[in-house]
């Protein structure tokens, strides 16, 4: 490797396991390595792994580490590197991670929430390069995101902008978790997604999802779903279809107030690939303004398995 | 008047009428006058009758005048002074508007998108002093609106930004002008909700508003329905009461989104008062995330009769 070449640590601080990796400034993962989360023994037990994880990592290696950047669930103050409510982390509360994680290591250490730091990685590594301006959308659980306006991540005024899940496409529609009604999440969130699709095979017997559920004693999930699409199964595709089309809408809004139209999809989901990637494009191609129209955009995540660490990383390469 | 206080010319250029006036600092209209806009003719006579409004203006006056700030409708380059697809104005093309004013006035002169400008008229003058950010809506003809983020206006990528009229609340809704369907605007646009409220009062030929319009020969309009719910119409009541919440569902979606949960709403419609701005703030608590509950707030415009003026002239100000 080329001697002055810079190198972070991305730490992607999950429920279940804490992953972590040494990264090139080109986006690239020089080594790895995973710990338990132990999220129910609270936060202490948690810091821990983590420093073993770091420890771990730099043992017998001489990279130059410009510094360490972390991705975490709930509400983060990238300024004070706080950590606030993160959910599945149970007794969390409030905790100061940057300073901690500073402290032991003697590197910078940069916290920011995970959904934004999967925005900035699409900036520095990804689809987000060339783009001034991008809204990302992250569809897993649920639906997150982060907006890059003028290659600046934008916070809002609480640091909690960019809620792009609990975008309202129907006012009367389904319920959200939220507690709101007709959030694009409450369509494209995995657990709403896999109900939406359990309903319609009932009256679609012919489905090839069906099939595979069975032989395989699969659980329907939307790899089962992107399978069968990318099979020819009508029902499969029509429902991939559908669900982009409404991504699309709700993305309409948000291009109309935000005159910004380009749109990057990462996350399971996005494994519908450009099935799902064409019909955002036409859901939010019919529905934004005139002027918009020739301009939008619809891109797949470039980051995908290790976005999690690669976007963390990104985070000492950003700031 | 203190001698050196400062002065601005506030320029409101509409389709059919250019109202100009002398502004203090403190927002106070010292003299107005008002043109035909003969926007039939064509540009060139349209800024004729601009330049003869701002000369009859300043004729005998000796006021430390900062500028001139133009709020004009259509896509307006700040930047370039250029005003561009103005609605209304037929032939009008693109105009270097700030240019030419100032070449022929020797004044400063800045331009902005009218929605824009009453906005910023909000934060220098009005209900948005002591904001950091909020969302101004101008309900009107259309559903206009400016964004405000840390005391500057939010333009986007190409200056179209806050276009809050084209936030949908169901996309299986109205057909809006803009082409899309179930935008807030297809709600509360006038001439939209007039036409909800034709549609309902031929069930309810009990509301007041029916004998308003037969006795006075008045057609339906804003206001009618404004004095029957002021008089305790409930059905006047009950509609206004349904269009605020709403619109307070739309703002959830761009509160949700920019993390801004202060909303400001001038415009005819805003008429609708207490009424209305409860209802808004109603709909929008229920509907945004729990962390902004607490923070959501509804403010009525305090530039009323002369926002279009005033919200020019802060164009001076503000820059």
């Amino acid at each position: 490797m080329p001697r002055n070449e810079q190198y972070a640590i991305g730490v992607d601080l999950g429920g279940t396991s804490i992953k972590l990796g040494i990264v090139s400034r080109k986006g690239k993962i020089i080594k790895k390595v995973s710990k338990d989360t132990r999220a129910a023994e609270g936060p202490q037990v948690i810091i821990k792994q983590m420093l073993k994880g770091i420890t771990a990592l730099l043992e017998g290696e001489k990279f130059r580490i410009e510094g360490i950047g972390i991705g975490a669930p709930g509400v983060v103050s990238s300024k004070k590197g706080t950590v606030e409510n993160a959910p599945n982390l149970p007794g969390w509360g409030k905790v100061h991670l940057g300073k901690i994680i500073s402290d032991k290591t003697g590197l910078r250490c940069v916290v920011e929430n995970d959904a934004n730091a999967a925005a900035i990685g699409e900036m520095i590594f990804g689809s987000g390069k060339n783009y001034d301006s991008f809204v990302m959308v992250t569809l897993g659980t649920g639906v997150g995101g982060g907006i890059i306006l003028n290659k600046k991540l934008f916070k809002g005024e609480f640091g909690a902008a960019g809620e792009l899940g609990h975008i309202t496409i129907d006012h009367a529609g389904h319920k959200c978790n939220c507690g709101s009604y007709g959030c694009i999440e409450a369509y494209l969130g995995n657990s709403y997604l896999i109900e939406r699709v359990k309903e319609r095979l009932e009256d679609a017997p012919e489905s090839m999802i069906n099939r595979i559920i069975k032989s395989g004693s699969r659980q329907l999930s939307p790899e089962v779903i992107s399978e069968a699409a990318a099979a020819g199964d009508p029902f499969a595709v029509d429902f991939i279809r559908e669900s982009g089309r409404l991504l699309g809408y709700a993305m309409a809004s948000v291009s109309n107030l935000l005159d910004v139209s380009t749109i990057i999809i990462g996350g399971g989901v996005a494994g519908f690939g450009k099935t799902l990637t064409d019909s955002v494009k036409e859901g939010m191609t019919q529905r934004v303004l005139k002027s918009l129209q020739p301009r939008v955009k619809v891109l797949r995540a470039k980051l995908k398995n290790e976005a999690g660490i690669k976007g963390a990383s990104s985070l000492v390469f950003y700031k």
